[in-house]
């Protein structure tokens, strides 16, 4: 590990933290301060923006990116206009920290009281979308958090200038500079050492791939939460009504494919699905969606176009696609059903269509992910549906946050106790 | 890592996962069968329990263990019978299983529940403490958790025949015998696998020395929930009550100093200490208590017993000496005890004794850690000091739970959402 970068990070998180402890007794109208003048500086900047951005993309092309993550690195200008409304939004929800969350007093007259606080310093891993950026830097500053982001390569030069404005605006509001600071190198020794500050950063939140997200989770010794994708469920129940479930099917698989909380599997009860099961795979076929079938669904379907139905894998049974393409398999019952999606899924999303609420309510209880629904899109699972006003990701953890994680799940919490005196006896 | 170790490990996870699927729908009342159950066996089985025990001790005296570690070990009848009555006391309280923690309603008409549900399951590493296995056991069993208990080589025999007499009451009451299991074994093999098994263990509690725990840390890739101890401040303010101060601080120090909420280190405000401190000396030293204390503190001390008073060394200042010891500082003022606090100090407990009630507020807003009382004992950190019935432990962690950990903190949520047919636009 070179000496130098281990002092620079070490530094960098030594100072985040003692930021921290300043933004944690901030009040709101001057955190707010410092979004809003971020909002200016974003279009008032965006030459220099588009410029450093530019290098970012000359690098891509020349490493031939595919088009998809050329796109993504993109900055416009109307982007740089929606990246400074998201912003304004921000600055506009309430202050999450000081809420009184509990309050109770005991025998002997001590007044607890749980109060939300910031979690401290927050690192960030991510990859190579620009709006991270800001998204995460303005989240951890509204919720009293100091950030330290660590954006790819791909996009050094494009932080680097974001990070310069967020820093302008900390400076230009009276609020310590290095409440966000960006790491200013891409080298792994540097990932690796701030992975092990754990007297120093609080909380690590690795946002990408999958391959990133475990590598941060098995060299942290800081707590990690989270953010897999997902292999989510529909499950068509001997009660589903048709529309219903052809609605909610289309909109979960192909609305977006390429997102985590879209369905990637459907379990049809085998009562319903000589009529329903049909139904569905023409609604899906017209939707340009390959079905990968086990032998009862292949039977059903034997009019289908061969092109768009296939035998599937047992590998497709586990798999996340974010593609147009559907795992299908028909179940003998609910318990079936309940039993397969707590092996096969990762727990992110699932989705039972009935007009049972028995079987609704028995689903809701046995399946055990982080959002479970009757009747509704899977696609529901995310911060801005759950009415959180932003969101961070959507956490695919148990502990301290699961589902979407909006400005509350970057705080905790500390007990607050009034005695007049009392000893413990 | 020997394969068959690997595989009894694999296996035992495998089977506590499978186990907690069904505990998560278990009803309260079969939840607290079993726990009457295994009241009613502690004491019915003394004989076998306190012939396992014995083997221990033969062991632990042939190790020349110290006697105070001889004395946790030891089992005798009367605290056989303390535990069954912790048993039922835990079979008493409320299942925090199910609760509805929020619920909202969206524009577009879908409800959405936040209901509370158990983790999972839970792995506890522990050491030599025989009631852990029974304590653990139970707080698992009764969030709904499956728990894989890995002991401390001193307790095995002791562990194994509680973990018989476990299982025994959840086959008689047709619970899974999976709910609850000890490894078998105290190879550090086995903890090591246990600690990358992350698809099947959801949570990993190690309760014990520093250096146990800092292991856990490092090479668990399950979320740990970290119980370390604690360098606990009280700060006594220029407007302190001399009284209330020396109530608290001999309550914080001397109560019982070897467990983590004790105080270890008292900052005087400068202006009181002329006056304060010699009184608060004179009562710490009738208790026994050493003084290690800054200059400016020695010199208000002129006069006290030498045998008791001491300069302070720098690492005194960041000690956790769990002894009758405790380091003594002058500050000049509330914001110097401040961030004196947030540097030195654990995060665990801290205390301000005033009867100013805006510096009382400056320092609980401002003091970073778990607790901030004021006018109230450190001690009362703790689970059943809270109201919580029991406890598992105090986290000094950030994330997910902070502070004492009673059934509440053993559960996580997740969403349940109902629509009539919505999808996302």
């Amino acid at each position: 590990m070179p000496a130098d970068l281990v002092q620079l990070v070490t530094s960098i998180a030594q100072r985040a933290r003692a930021a921290s402890l300043v933004l944690a007794t901030t009040p709101s109208a001057r955190k707010d301060a410092a979004l809003l003048r971020l909002a200016e500086l974003i279009p008032a900047s965006s030459d220099s923006l588009l410029a450093a951005n530019a290098l970012d993309l000359a690098e891509a092309r020349a490493n031939q990116l595919p088009s998809h993550q050329l796109d993504r690195l993109t900055l416009t200008p109307a982007r740089l206009d929606q990246l400074a409304e998201s912003v304004r939004q921000v600055a506009a929800l309430p202050d999450p920290v000081g809420t009184v969350l509990e309050e109770w007093t005991r025998p002997n007259g001590i007044l607890i009281r749980k109060r939300r606080v910031p979690i401290g310093v927050i690192g960030i891993i991510y990859e190579a979308r620009p709006n991270v950026t800001i998204d995460c830097a303005i989240l951890c500053l509204k919720s009293g958090n100091a950030a330290i982001l660590r954006g790819g390569k791909e996009i050094f030069h494009t932080n680097t200038a974001f990070a310069a404005l967020i820093t302008q605006a900390l400076a230009e509001t009276g609020l310590p500079a290095s409440a966000v600071q960006l790491i200013p190198t891409t080298d792994r020794a540097a990932l690796n050492t701030l992975l092990k500050l754990d007297t120093l950063v609080h909380c690590i939140i690795p946002r990408g791939g999958e391959s990133l997200i475990r590598f941060v989770a098995q060299n942290s010794t800081i707590p990690v939460i989270k953010h897999y994708t997902g292999v989510c469920f529909v499950y068509a129940d001997q009660d589903a009504d048709p529309a219903i479930a052809e609605a909610i099917l289309i909109n979960a698989k192909t609305q977006r494919p390429g997102v985590c909380n879209a369905a990637e599997q459907l379990l049809v009860h085998a009562g319903a699905a000589p009529t329903l099961l049909p139904r569905l795979a023409a609604a899906l076929i017209a939707k340009g969606v390959q079905l990968r079938c086990d032998p009862a669904a292949l039977a059903l379907l034997a009019g289908a176009p061969e092109s768009q139905i296939s035998a599937a894998t047992a590998a497709d049974y586990t798999s996340e696609f974010l593609d147009l393409i559907l795992a299908v398999r028909i179940v003998p019952d609910l318990e079936t059903a309940i039993t397969t999606i707590n092996r096969d899924s990762s727990g992110h999303t699932e989705a039972i269509i009935t007009q049972n609420e028995t079987s609704a309510r028995r689903f809701q209880d046995a399946v055990d992910s982080a959002v479970v629904t009757w009747n509704a899109s899977t696609r529901f699972n995310d911060g801005f549906e759950f009415g959180f006003g932003a969101e961070i990701g959507i956490s695919t953890d148990r502990l301290h946050a699961r589902g979407p994680m909006g400005l509350n799940e970057l705080c905790t919490y500390k007990y607050v106790i009034d005695g007049i005196g009392q000893v413990r006896a």
